[in-house]
C-alpha cells in the first residue's frame, strides 16, 4: 500500500466562471488519523452547485475554500484506520471527505451506510443532500396540496428529480424544465413529470415563460427555485395568489459574486419583487445543512421508496479524480445527467 | 335634509404619480337602499396607498377601480336607513365607504363601532387595516424575538407605527426610517423606536445603507417591508442568517405599474434575490384583507392597550371630501405625518 494521496485544490480564484486553471491535482502523503479521527479511503465524490460559491471570496453560507485547500464536498469511503468510537477498519461511511482520495474525518462528522441496504452513491444523491433537499424543500416550504401545479427547474438534477416524484405523489401537477430533448424524455419517462419544458428552446424568459404558461394553465403555485436567471423571470409572473417559492440555489447566477452583484437580468428588480406582495407569495430561502436534524425522519420515509423503486435514481459518474474539475465545470453548464458523481476507485 | 350627495369618481389613469386631473368630484342624488342594505352618512375616510393600485388597469390583489367609478376606500360614518338586521339608524359603522359623503352598503360588510370605547376614527388607523397590517405581519411572518433587530420603514405611519410599538415589547432593538427630521422625532419620542433615520438625508442606497448599518450594529432581523425601492436595497445586504421580511407594501414602486415592470432600481434583480437564499430568508407577501378571520383576536388584544395608551396613535386629518386627492397625492409623496384622514362632516 502506498502512502501517498492525492487531492485537487483550489488553485486560484475563478473570474466568472470556474476553468481548469483554477484546480490543482497534488500528490501528498496520506496524513496519520489523531484521536476521535478517521482515515478514509475515497470511493466516489459528490459534485453539487453550492461548490461555486465556495470558491469565491465572498460572503456566503459558510467561509470559503482557502486558496490552496483541498476543495469541499461530499463523498462515500471505506474505513481504513480508525481512532474513534464506533468506526472499524472495512466500515463503510460518508460525510465531508473533499475533493481527494483519502480523508481525515473527526468520528463525529462521519455517517455510517450500510452498502446492503441501497447503493452507497444514493447516499450522495437521492438519499443524501440534494435528495434531503429537495424533500426538506418541498414538504417544509412548498406546502403541496393535490391539484396544484408545480414547476421545477433542472428536473432531471437529484434535487429536481426528487421533488418532481414526490410532488406527483401528493397528487400535483409536475411541469419540469430541463436543458434538451434527452433530458427531458428522462423527466417524463423515468420520474414522471406531467410535461418537461426544454429551456434550450427558448431564447428568453418572455419565451420560455409563453411555453410554461401552456402547461401551467391554471397558474403556478409551487415554483421549486433551483437556477434562479431566466427560469425565475419567466415564471413569477405567472405565480397563483398564495404561491410558495422555496429557494435552494440560484446557479445561473452563481458565477456572479456571493451576493449576486454582478449578475445580470432582463427582468428589474421591483419586477421580481412585486409579486412577492401582489401574489401573497412565501419565498423561502434554505441550505439544507441547517436542517439535519431531519435527515433521520427523511431517510426513515424515503430508503424505502428508493429500494422499491418508487422513487428512480438516475446518475451520472466520471471516473477518475482527476477529471472531477471537468466534470464540475461541465455539472455548472448542465452537462450531467442525473447526480454527477465522480468514482475514485 | 337634502338628497344629494357627493363623492369623488376616478376621471383617467394615472401615467405615473397620480394628479388633480385624475380624479373628479360629482354630486348626484343620494341612492336609496335596497333590501339587506344600509345608507351611511360618512364622517371620516381613511387615505392608504394600496388605493394607488386601484387607479391602474393592471393585475393586482383585486379588480381596478373602473373609470367613473368611485374611488374605493374604507370609511366610518352613522346609519341613516337601515334595510338590514342588526342595523338602526344612528348606529356607529365601519366599512367600505368610499370616497364620498354617503355610502349604500350590504349589511354583512359592514361593522358596528362603539364610538365611546374608542374615538372612531381609530378604526381606520391604529385599530383597522392598517393597525391589524402591522400586527398580523410582525406576529405572523416576523416572528420577534427578544434581542433581534428590526427595521422598520414609514416609521410614524400608521402601519409602521404599531409594528415598532410591538417590536419594542417584544424586547427588540428598533430602528426606524422616516423622511424628515419631525417625523423622526415623532418616531424616537411618541413611538419609542430606540433610533430613526431620516431617509431623506440619504440620496442613494449605498448612504443609506451605511446610516442603517451603523444603527443596526448586530445586523437586522427583521426587515417590515411596506415601501420598496431604496429602502429595501439599503437593508438587504445588511440582513442576518434567518431573517424574516413581511411584506405589505412597496409603496415606492407603486407609479410603476401593478406587477412593477416600469419600475427602476440600483440594484439588479439577482443582487436582491439572492440574500434571500444566501441568508436563508423568509419573505412573505400578504394583504390583510386574505387574514379577516384573526381580526377580533387582534381587537381583543390591541383595543385595550390602545385604550390604556400602551399603543400611541399619530392622526393627520384633511377637512373635506373635496380635498381627499390632494391628500392622497401627499400621501403618496410622503407628506402625511401619521395615518392620513379625511374629515367629511
Amino acid at each position: 500500500m502506498t502512502n501517498k494521496m492525492q487531492r485537487i485544490n483550489l488553485a486560484s480564484r475563478p473570474v466568472g466562471a470556474p476553468t481548469a486553471d483554477n484546480f490543482k491535482l497534488e500528490t501528498t502523503d496520506i496524513p496519520v488519523p489523531g484521536d476521535g479521527e478517521v482515515l478514509v479511503r475515497v470511493h466516489y465524490i459528490s459534485l453539487d452547485p453550492y461548490m461555486r460559491g465556495r470558491m469565491d471570496d465572498s460572503k456566503s453560507y459558510t467561509a470559503p475554500v482557502p486558496i490552496g485547500g483541498t476543495m469541499e464536498g461530499g463523498g462515500v469511503g471505506q474505513v481504513i484506520t480508525s481512532n474513534a468510537n464506533g468506526f472499524v477498519s472495512g466500515d463503510f461511511v460518508f460525510g465531508m471527505l473533499g475533493w481527494a482520495t483519502h480523508a481525515i474525518q473527526s468520528g463525529k462528522e462521519l455517517r455510517k451506510i450500510d452498502p446492503n441496504l441501497t447503493p452507497i452513491t444514493n447516499m450522495l444523491g437521492v438519499l443524501g443532500m440534494p435528495g434531503f433537499t429537495g424533500w426538506h424543500g418541498l414538504m417544509e416550504y412548498g406546502q403541496p396540496k393535490a391539484g396544484e401545479t408545480i414547476v421545477v427547474a433542472a428536473a432531471t438534477g437529484p434535487v429536481g428529480s426528487m421533488v418532481g416524484q414526490l410532488a406527483k405523489s401528493c397528487g400535483l401537477r409536475t411541469i419540469g424544465l430541463a436543458g434538451g430533448q434527452k433530458k427531458c424524455s428522462l423527466a417524463t419517462d423515468l420520474f414522471g413529470f406531467d410535461i418537461c419544458i426544454d429551456h434550450r428552446a427558448h431564447n428568453d424568459a418572455r419565451s420560455l415563460r409563453k411555453a410554461i404558461k401552456e402547461a401551467a394553465y391554471d397558474g403556478i403555485d409551487i415554483y421549486f427555485e433551483n437556477v434562479g436567471g431566466k427560469v425565475l423571470e419567466a415564471v413569477m409572473p405567472l405565480m397563483n395568489p398564495f404561491g410558495r417559492i422555496p429557494v435552494c440555489g440560484m446557479i445561473s447566477w452563481y458565477n456572479a459574486g456571493g451576493l449576486g452583484e454582478g449578475a445580470e437580468a432582463t427582468m428589474s428588480a421591483p419586477a421580481l419583487w412585486r409579486p412577492i406582495l401582489v401574489k401573497f407569495l412565501k419565498v423561502n430561502g434554505f441550505i439544507i445543512s441547517n436542517h439535519w436534524n431531519k435527515y433521520p425522519e427523511f431517510l426513515t420515509e424515503m430508503m424505502p421508496k428508493v429500494i422499491n423503486g418508487d422513487i428512480q435514481v438516475l446518475e451520472d459518474i466520471t471516473n477518475g479524480l482527476e477529471n472531477a474539475p471537468q466534470a464540475f465545470i461541465g455539472l455548472l453548464h448542465g452537462q450531467n445527467v442525473g447526480k454527477q458523481i465522480v468514482q475514485i476507485i
